[in-house]
């Protein structure tokens, strides 16, 4: 079973902390990672997994499997650019949102938008009409942000 | 010159009255519409921009120019489901996001990240660290909606 | 109506003749021309449908609308590099291959995985298990190509 | 490293015989499988990889990992219906035709567009100016695909 893990490529010390460390606990919970495939949360979760003997999947902007982060087993070359950023959402069964810009965002919403559940952690609010859209699970850590992703896959079972 | 307007497929009576004015103003000041093609906050922006005499793009899911709703003149037919609202984002040189479920939210994610003016018009709110992102441009009616997006335009000119 | 033609970026003189006159022609017919908006057969066809008053939509690789060729009255940007070449293909109600190197291929094989009508002029022949595909129509020339276009679409009227 | 096995999802017994001993002997030489996922040629040569304990992924059209054939490992669910051929054509070092429809054809001339080898196995032939295209490498059963294969991925190195 796959996870998703979105977020900045470009994080805050605390963000890649924070994916590092949920990249370790998916591992030890016999979880695959999906994402974006580059630097930041994306690099530090892949590490994190990695280094916990986890498999990690690596949905690429370009053509090229080296453009990926050392710790990417399995490169998928979109040659989409951001539009790939769709593809990361679907992949995983949940997905983990840490930190984030504006790409983080667009695969957020595009979660949402298929009932796909998303956790949060240190990432973006959404409002509509003046009230939290209370759609985005939040998550105060690492360990709580997998924690609550196996509940969610648990639920789906 | 074209703008994009993103919205709800499913309105309210209020976002769709403002999509038809809005429409019906791009129209008056000669500008092309794109928009995802379909109904609600779509159908009601093509509606008042053909009313007006304009010209109407439908970047629709699909594969059939049938699905498009009646005011669109040039359907394209991505076949690529909703990962074309990326393409919807991209085509206008401004986008009007006006009320909107998470297909809009994507839509203004995709906008933000490129860098390209988002004029909203009773839309999302998104916050980072507690913080309003003031990326999008509140407008409070069509009429100021249509009014920022031509000084968006003229100031990248 | 929207027809696409497709065929090689950089174009023999005699493919960038039959582009030209099939956009003319096309423009006499009352038709719209897709393509792919860039330099070659692209070009010469855009430059025949405008120089008869015609429609020309160019669907870009880029996100930049200034990439298109001069002769494009509508960019879409879609963002997707050449991923973008089965919008092309599908947006057409018939596809005519002029020419055309191995992207013209992906689209002409697209068309054809989806039932659509494909004119060839100077194109590509494929065979499988030694005998020709003919799902290719073949034109002989400019006005053979938009004549067997016109009967394709009167077929599916 | 990956290699692509590319085909017909309605395959004939000698494509399935071929696809699933072209499964079997890329696992032997420790190459990972990619494909689309689905039935056909796909579903033979993941089950080939699968029975000699190698590695399958799945790049779907659809939104749900359950779609896929039951011999895939990892599922990559990108909603891009068949435009996601691209990606099969993109993600592997080398690809390989066996048998094949339209889709299939797709799918090769992608892979040639991006100057990646392409071995066929009773696939597609295609001319242009009346002479054969040599890009495609023929072989003639599924050990001289995978040497092929190993040959192609060796002189890139």
């Amino acid at each position: 079973m796959i996870v998703s893990v979105i977020g900045e490529s470009i994080a805050t010390p605390l963000n890649e902390k924070y994916a590092y460390e949920v990249g370790k606990l998916l591992a030890k919970s016999n979880l695959t990672l999906a994402c974006g495939g580059l630097g930041g949360v994306m690099e530090a979760a892949s590490e994190g997994c990695k280094k916990e003997g986890g498999t990690t999947i690596g949905i690429l902007p370009g053509l090229n499997p080296s453009e990926s982060n050392q710790w990417i087993d399995i490169p998928i070359c979109t040659g989409l650019g951001y539009a790939r950023n769709v593809i990361v959402a679907r992949t995983g069964l949940v997905v983990i949102a840490i930190g984030g810009a504006y790409g983080t965002l667009s695969e957020i919403a595009y979660a949402l938008a298929e009932d796909k559940p998303v956790i949060g952690l240190n990432t973006w609010e959404i409002m509509k009409n003046n009230s939290f859209d209370n759609k985005i699970t939040r998550a105060n850590n690492a360990q709580d942000a997998v924690q609550k992703t196996l509940e969610k896959i648990a639920g789906k079972g």
